[in-house]
């Protein structure tokens, strides 16, 4: 019976969810157009509701789990890894900065913004917190008791959050196109026709907070889409039977990845660097264009460094077959879906700037650089996401290496059989434990105990046994490398169009063949994508850095 | 190793398929907007090279089946089954003459048509063919040699399936906006802007072909989409290794759904009458809004019914409570997901109706009906999914047939107790792991060895047994006639959207809140999916009949 009705509370929650997400994607095109019937305070008042509807689901939880200790009695250790917690504090917090300067900025301009402004700034920031608080204590959650109530409040918090996201995206598209509009307007080739609010700041700060927001969206971005996928894999997991199988702590060392690390660094130097100079330079005309091909330029040498090392990822794993983990996760089949999923944001903009270089009749000066920009975005997203899925679907570690190793020592050194016996407690244990550096603190305690003429025979096989280890780990060390390398290399690459700078918009290459507009459209609609592809990746590069 | 290579092809092969499916979509969209660069040829080049290409493979295949005869070991009973194949084939052959329509079309204005539009004609002829042919013989493999390749072959075919599923909805789009402005135009609304061939048709046939396409763009569309989805599950099948567990082969038996049989084709028979008048009426302006309301009255009249018939499959869902088969079967996976995916089509468009009721200032005459279609559609959708997703999911059949066994010999021999032990030992062993209820029940009264004072009460419990038997084939048999009923309504439905009368576009309700070329576009995009939401949930209920 319980089988039964779970799968029917999928549906029901599930259809749930899109529904009250579909309402809001409406209001939210209904208030971009700005026609007659919906205005903004309907979208904010629903906004409003959603959240609060899950304040109180999440009181409820609490409360549940403060009365009962013990209600939860399994967790999957899958789920809601420490450092996406932590990750997802960190812009929960810069979440709440935003939400004050909102309230700042509503409380300067009180006499003629409307009151639900105010409202969602309070009520935001309330939701944020009990949310961070929540998904701290619950992400890893397996939730067996009341399960349909359970399901209909987690795909609520689910798709509440995707409309959060999704308001975020249009608020932001809002701010940039105004930007844009503004430089063009500087350039002289538009007149502005931008939408302040009807009266005078009552305080000194309203611009400060106005130009915050620009920085600040990016997080508040990048906060609801995380939250609403550690709540997805809550659903998942609720009423799940986990398979009990080994679980492996994932602990971040941070030695053996030098050479990577450094390169990372650098890579996001230079970064910073160029994100100054095109903030400088933004609203000169003639400077324009060098600013556009320093951008093409930075992209190709990164990209192509990036693309270079996940193909040598992928062929060091063509080289050292591992078997695949195929056991049930949903946190990672997430992980993959999404990966893909918003790598097409990526394919979609480069494929279009691809087709309208071949296809064009005037080339912009740039177009020669755009080119292989475009087929190395590609390219790399390409290897970056079979180096990450297949990361993290191998079956890592030592434990089956080390069993391998000790077992052909045992084979050699079969003749002092009660000594082996204690032996192969002590060093399996270590092996488990600890995963570097035992075989040589092995094969030291094995050799004295072996007879002589048996000798030579053990050390050659342990001579041979060491140089298969050190190789084994050389090939570890390069992919450790590869992962932060390139960890650090797509939060370089988030930065820039994070903070605003698509030169997919002023390009005028594209709207030539697509329309103005219709391109506008296009880029507004896949750059979230391509833009959460790039903190998602590194997060997961992350996961593979410490699992490898 | 195969395993691990196994994860890598996978997501190298839909990697590539995402991408040649963007390149697609950009060419439709660049050709839509008539802009510099990219013209109609290049988009039919590309389809052409990709029909080609799948030609090339599905060849390869076809001379290694006809080699190697045994190559494919195991095959999954799930996919392509045969009434799916069937229906592919009927879509398939009216595509045929569609094509053949296009040729003569061509020929006719050749003198000003590119002769792109010819090949592409004749290749779609060709492949239409070859491709029936090889889902009728493959769909169902489980294909274990050359993997990768494999994968490639067939996402390749998916995608290329779903681009031309894309360009049968852009040119019937087309179709249809140029008739709506045409009759817009002659209600004088608005001045015709069609673009005809610039030469005159050397046949007396082009605008009988021209007026054909009409009919017969929405089997093509319903063509290309089951094709992609026979395609989707072959390819989820590939290096799959399948658990054996029993398979019920599912028969069509046509009695003991009268009720339902008789309420749907009237359903039918009303709906080709509503299409007839309505097709009628359309050019004149007086009628129009009657129209509009004829349309919205029919659709509340069947979506009540739809709607009661769903609440009360699930009602009796409820009290009759089965295991779930949660076995691994990717056609059924699909099944939901598609369902669910194609039913927000549907929920889109009745929001933005719904939401423009609510909040506009104008009422046109049919407002009052046409918000309790849009909220009929909703629960409708809602409750059909459902009601589909519980049926195909659920363990039906097998245990009633084994019950009726038993009922059978019990009432031949409640009084030799040999027979009834080993009996017991057989069948009932099957029923106590499908079943629970009557557990303690059946084992209560079967394993005291008849003696002869108890006859008597077994007797009884035959009795009990018996009636209960028809209560459940009543259960059962309601559950049929709702299933037929359902599906013939979905066809019903799917009839007046798929040619293309959609108030949706006149009634001058929702443009008023939403813009009208924005809601003219998202129209265009969902109505697609909710057209195809009627044939696919009609294919699954026509399972749920059988196998109920």
């Amino acid at each position: 019976k319980e089988k039964s009705s779970q799968k029917s509370a999928e549906i029901l929650s599930v259809q749930y969810g899109v529904n009250v997400f579909l309402v809001g994607l409406l209001l939210m095109l209904a208030v971009t157009l700005h026609k007659a019937g919906i205005t903004e305070e309907h979208l904010l008042s629903y906004l409003i509701t959603l959240m609060l509807v899950q304040l109180l689901w999440m009181l409820w939880q609490a409360l549940r789990k403060y009365k009962h200790k013990d209600f939860i009695k399994e967790k999957d250790c899958h789920a809601g890894a420490r450092w996406l917690r932590g990750g997802l504090t960190l812009f929960a917090f810069i979440t709440l900065i935003l939400d004050s300067f909102k309230l700042g900025y509503f409380i300067g301009y009180s006499g003629c913004l409307s009151a639900a402004k105010g409202i969602y700034s309070i009520v935001h920031a309330v939701f944020t917190v009990s949310q961070v608080y929540f998904l701290w204590f619950s992400a890893k959650d397996v939730i067996q008791s009341f399960q349909t109530i359970e399901r209909f409040g987690v795909i609520h918090s689910v798709f509440t959050n995707l409309l959060l996201w999704a308001f975020g995206i249009l608020s932001e598209s809002k701010h940039q196109l105004n930007d844009h509009k503004k430089r063009l307007a500087a350039l002289g080739n538009l007149t502005l026709d931008y939408h302040e609010p009807q009266c005078n700041c009552t305080t000194n700060a309203c611009t400060v907070f106005a130009s915050g927001f620009y920085y600040l969206y990016p997080f508040y971005v990048e906060y609801h889409i995380f939250a609403s996928a550690m709540l997805f894999v809550l659903w998942k997991n609720i009423g799940r039977s986990l398979e009990h199988h080994r679980y492996r702590k994932i602990k971040f060392r941070s030695h053996g990845a030098m050479v990577g690390t450094i390169a990372g660094l650098i890579a996001l130097a230079i970064t910073i660097g160029v994100l100054v100079y095109i903030t400088q330079v933004a609203h000169s005309k003639h400077k324009k264009d060098s600013a556009i091909i320093l951008f093409y330029s930075y992209g190709v040498t990164i990209l192509t460094l990036m693309s270079a090392a996940g193909i040598i990822g992928l062929l060091i794993y063509r080289v050292d077959e591992r078997p695949i983990d195929n056991s049930k996760n949903p946190s990672r089949k997430l992980d993959s879906d999404l990966l893909l999923a918003s790598a097409s944001g990526s394919w979609l903009i480069a494929w279009g700037s691809f087709l309208a270089i071949i296809c064009t009749d005037k080339y912009p000066p740039h177009a020669w650089i755009n080119l292989p920009y475009s087929l190395l975005v590609i390219l790399e997203t390409y290897a970056q996401n079979l180096f990450i899925i297949e990361s993290i679907h191998r079956k890592h570690r030592k434990t089956e290496d080390e069993y391998e190793v000790i077992q052909r020592v045992f084979s050699v050194t079969n003749s002092s059989s009660n000594l082996l016996a204690t032996l192969h407690h002590k060093s399996l244990d270590e092996v488990i434990k600890n995963e570097k550096k035992e075989l040589p603190y092995m094969t030291h305690e094995c050799i004295p105990h072996v007879d002589d003429h048996e000798d030579n025979e053990v050390h050659n096989s342990t001579i041979s046994l060491s140089s298969r280890r050190i190789k084994l780990s050389r090939k570890r060390r390069i992919l450790k490398n590869i992962a932060v390398f390139l960890f650090l290399c797509n939060i370089s690459l988030w930065i820039l169009p994070a903070f605003g700078f698509h030169p997919q918009y002023d390009s005028g290459l594209e709207e030539r063949v697509f329309d103005f507009e219709t391109w506008i459209a296009v880029v507004n609609l896949a750059m979230p994508f391509a833009i959460f592809y790039r903190t998602h990746s590194a997060a997961s590069l992350f996961e593979v850095y410490c699992i490898i």
